[in-house]
This record gives structure tokens, sequence and C-alpha cells, in this order.
């Protein structure tokens, strides 16, 4: 390696999502110089988990040809609530998680410092970092992946309230009495537009004997489905699959309706693997739903957008508090 | 009067409800020394309305002996999207108004500077200012009149975002495809939990058959039904009322364990014509709901509570501006 490399040259960020680990290394410019990604197989417990974190960021780290010594410090970004002050996973519906101290484990598995912060709120803090060259005051993230989180920023910062736990936006009722969704409520935002909250859908109506040709791609069981098999469904014409994902761009524009006249942002960045998959599907019904949803007068002049950071949000998000935590 | 009685010693604040106008006249001190109340008539028009408040004014500064001359300023409040700066009413959907210049208007026909902002965020100043001792750095008011207004306040201060509509709790859509909003949307919190909406629902199930002794209270129309009519209807063992008004209680539970999802405040204070007459038969409903539905660990150490300031409340937010202004 050339000399300019340090000790204290790079941070690591992580996305623990419900389905997968990501990894990426970043330089202190926060340039991304490698990335790792494996499933995260929640039904095998949390110690399982946590090693199967701990793999992937060595083997990041590996792969960019660096030792631990190089690495100064670890973001990760958990799907639920976290206490970002200790890094304990409160709660996390989608891995099953209850109480989890995910940064002591961690930090006892790497010997690295460990910051934990909820995935939502660092991939809008990538969002804002990497790709918002306007730096609005007022902004809000909103990621629909296996379940749907978001971040506030407010005055230009991470905004997290008295109980360090704001932007919990997949869990906003918008359907009373609607689908269970995973937090043991029903009718949440998640239950209406996130990942698996349409595969369910869909996997129900094949059951009741309603044709897609999902079946003809993936089996009648629709084994291993992906936001971008809906994709490739829609665009061979599957009307099943086109109303249900017009139906959860629908709900995420008035949920985006409800935000805008709760909060009143300047910009709305939408992003997630669902988001990633079915921009072009989604996009246009859900920008006119928020417009037609919202309050007269609180969606003039408000940008929202789909981020074009992709799977990069999160693990900028997580290397921009790494980097913050360890300067 | 005293020698201590000076051109500037006192603020006017105004509560333009749908249903009625309250002002008040205010020391310096924020302590009222007067009080007038009249109905708005919204269905005479924006013109009569203005007419009205002026009237208002006038017979508050009236009753309290004073002259114009010893006014320092009016702060106003009004139901709906409101330029604090231009003190323009953009929509206010319980009035029927749009666009209608009411700083303008009312400081022609008094002389007087005036200055608007939404009556939630008024309402929510009032009750910061002259009710909580603690001054919470996050803090929401949510009020339930004859629609739903709410105001956030961050870091201390009242929180209006980049349009500076934000706070308009009421237009939250928590039920999609519910009841019909007098904003044009359906299954908004206002729709299933503010005045009119529970008057609505009582008189359609009256006309349906049902049975409750509110007819043999106002007659078989429920003309001029008040709040305070369906307290006395429940302490009479009354079961429609009490079972429109545990939904009702239960709709603002969930809309509030929303918010605490959303924005994690510490103090969430509730208030309003509703929550006056009803406080004792709504609370514990409203509590258990938002504390069951909110993601676990939001509502911790939170703070939840009806205002004891009555009306009071929105008159004092609007004293409070109107000192801040002319000071």
């Amino acid at each position: 390696m050339a000399e300019s490399t340090q000790k204290t040259d790079y941070v690591v960020g992580v996305d623990l999502g419900g389905t997968k680990i990501l990894t990426g290394i970043f330089t202190q410019q926060l340039e991304v110089i490698g990335r790792t990604k494996i499933s995260t197989k929640p039904e095998r417990g949390t110690k399982a988990v946590i090693e199967r974190i701990a793999r992937c960021v060595q083997e990041a780290v590996d792969e960019c040809e660096l030792s631990f010594k190089q690495i100064r410090g670890i973001g990760i970004g958990a799907p639920g609530t976290v206490d970002a002050g200790t890094g304990q996973v409160l709660f996390a519906p989608n891995l099953g998680w209850q109480n989890v101290e995910l940064k002591k484990e961690l930090e006892a598995q790497l010997g690295l410092p460990v910051f934990a912060e909820n995935d939502g709120n660092l991939s809008t803090l990538g969002v804002y970092h990497a790709e918002l060259e306007s730096k609005p005051r007022h902004m809000l993230g909103i990621f629909l992946g296996t379940g749907i989180g978001g971040g506030i920023i407010i005055d230009g910062k991470l905004y997290k309230g008295f109980n360090k736990s704001a932007g919990e936006l997949g869990h906003m009722v918008i359907d009373v009495g609607g689908p269970k969704c995973a937090c043991g409520n029903r009718g949440c935002f998640e239950s209406l537009a996130g990942r698996q909250s349409l595969f369910l859908k869909i996997q129900t109506m094949v059951k009741e004997g309603h044709k897609t040709v999902l079946t003809e791609m993936l089996g009648p069981e629709l084994n291993n489905m992906r936001s971008g098999d809906l994709r490739k469904a829609i665009r061979k014409g599957d009307d099943l699959v086109e109303q249900v994902v017009i139906q959860a761009a629908e709900y995420t524009g008035i949920a985006i309706a409800n935000l805008m006249n709760i909060l009143s942002p300047e910009v709305i960045v939408l992003g997630g693997g669902i988001i990633d998959a079915l921009a072009d599907e989604m996009m246009p019904i859900i920008v006119n739903t928020a417009r037609d949803y919202a309050m007269l007068g609180t969606d003039k002049g408000v940008s929202l957008f789909a981020s074009k950071l992709g799977d990069d949000a999160g693990i900028t998000g997580a290397a921009v508090i790494a980097r913050r935590e360890t300067q």
C-alpha cells in the first residue's frame, strides 16, 4: 500500500436489513472502495446474525486488502428502534429482536469501536451527505425495503426526539384495522407498502386462484421472490402484480402527504429495494397521490424524488456516523 | 385608570374557530383581564366573519374599560394553513376559506397591528407558555374542536417547516377510504374524532333508527348539539353516544401513537372543546391506546395529558405572538 495509507484512514458502514447485510469500506472522504453483501438469515437467531455481520465486515476489509488496524470505526444501521447512546437495538420486528446489545457484541467480536443507529436515520443521513447538494434545512428520507424505515432532518441535523426514536415512519397507521404488521399493530404504512407485505399479498392472491407470471418465473410457491421480479412481471404485462404495486404506491403517496401535513419538509427522498426496483412504475403515482392528499399550500416548492444512491444510502450514512464518532 | 396603565400595556388574543370567536385582553405578563365570545357563523361568508371578529375585539376592549390606544397589537389564530408572514389564511376548510387576507382586512377595520397564525400552533404555544413549567424540548399540542388542529414545539420553539404549514395533525389520514373530511380527503384524523364528525355520525345513526337520549334533550333533529351534550348523555347511560366517544378516543390514541413514532416528543398535551367536555371519558382510552400502538420504547417517560387551560389556550398563544411581535 502507498505511504499515505495510515492506520486511521478508513471507516466501515454496515446496513443490517431484514433480508441482507451490506458492508462498505469508506475513505475519510466518504468514497466507497469496496462492498460485501451476505444474507441476514434472521430465523437463525440473534447470535448467528451478529456473527454474520462480523464475517461480512471481515470479508469487506479483506477484499479491500486492508487490515483491521487501518479501520477507525464501524457504523451500523439496524431496522428498528436503536438507542444510539448504548448501541442497543430495543425493538426490530423484522429481525425478531428485542433489547439486543448490538454495539457491545460486535465490538467484542471485532475489537473495533462500533456505533449503532436506526437504519432509516442512517440512509437519510447518507442521502443528505452524498446526494443532496442544496443541503435543505428540513428533509425526510423514506425507505421501502423488507420493512419501511425513515429519517428526519430538521435544521440540517438528524432529528431524534426525546426517546431518540423519531423517524419510525413505517409504523404510522394509515389504515386502521388493515393488514397485520410485524410490529403487532394493524394497518401500518409498512404493512401496506413494505416488501414483505407486497409478497404476502401476492402469495395470498395466488393461493386464492389468481393468475400471475410470477408462478412461471419462480414456481407455484413463489419462493425467493425479489423486488426485481415484480418489475419483470409488470413489464411482461402482469395485471395482478401491477395492481399490487399501484396500490402500494398510492399508500406511499398518502403516507407522504401525512408527513408533509405534519412536518412540511422541503425535500423528500425515497429509497430502499422496492423503490430501487420499481421507481419508474411507482414514483409518478406516489408523487401525484402525495400532492393530491397534501393540504393546500403544503406541497408548494417541495421536491419529492427517488434517491440514486440505491444500496449505498445506508452504508454511507453508517460511514458518516463512524467518521463523526472517531474524529 | 391607574397611572401605571400606559398606551402599550395590553395585547389582544383572538381564537377564530369554526363555531365561535373568542377574544381575550392580556397584560404584558400574559394575565387575561377579560374575555368576549361570539358565534362565528361561517355560512354568512368571509366578510361577515371578519366583521364579527372586529366586533368581538371591540367588545372585549370595551368590557375591560380600555381604549384602542392602550392596545399594542392583536394576535389571531385561524383554523387552517396560515402564512404568518403575510397574515393570509391559505386554506381553512371548516370556514370555507381560501386565500383570505385576514391580517390586512382586520388591520384596516381595527387600525391596530394584527399577527395571524394557525390556531393549533397558537394553542400549543399557549399551553407551552402558560401551563408547562418544565419547558420540554420537544412537545406536541393536539386540539379537538370543530376540527382538529395541532402544533409542534421542537428545541423549545414552534416548528413551522419549509412552507410554514407544519402541525396540520388533523389531516393525517389514519383510515384510508374512511369518512369524508372537510378538506376533501377521506379518513383524516379530523373526520374520525373532530366534533363535526362525531355530531354527523350521531345524527346519521339517529336517522337510521338508533335510540339516544340526545333526541329527548335536543329534539329529533339534534339541533345546536354541543360537546357538553355528549358528556351529559353518557352520564345518563346513553350507549350510542358512549360508543361514538369511545371510538373517537381510540382513533385519537392511534393518531398520537403515529406522532410518537414519527416525532418522539417528551410531552403531548390535548385540548379543545371535545377534550374540555369529555376528558374523564376519553383520556384513559386515549392514553391506553396511544401506549399500546406506540413502538416499543417510544412512549417511555412521555407525558400525555389534557390541558387545564380550556378555551384560554388559543387566546393565550395569540397574545404570546402579539406581545413578541410588538416588543
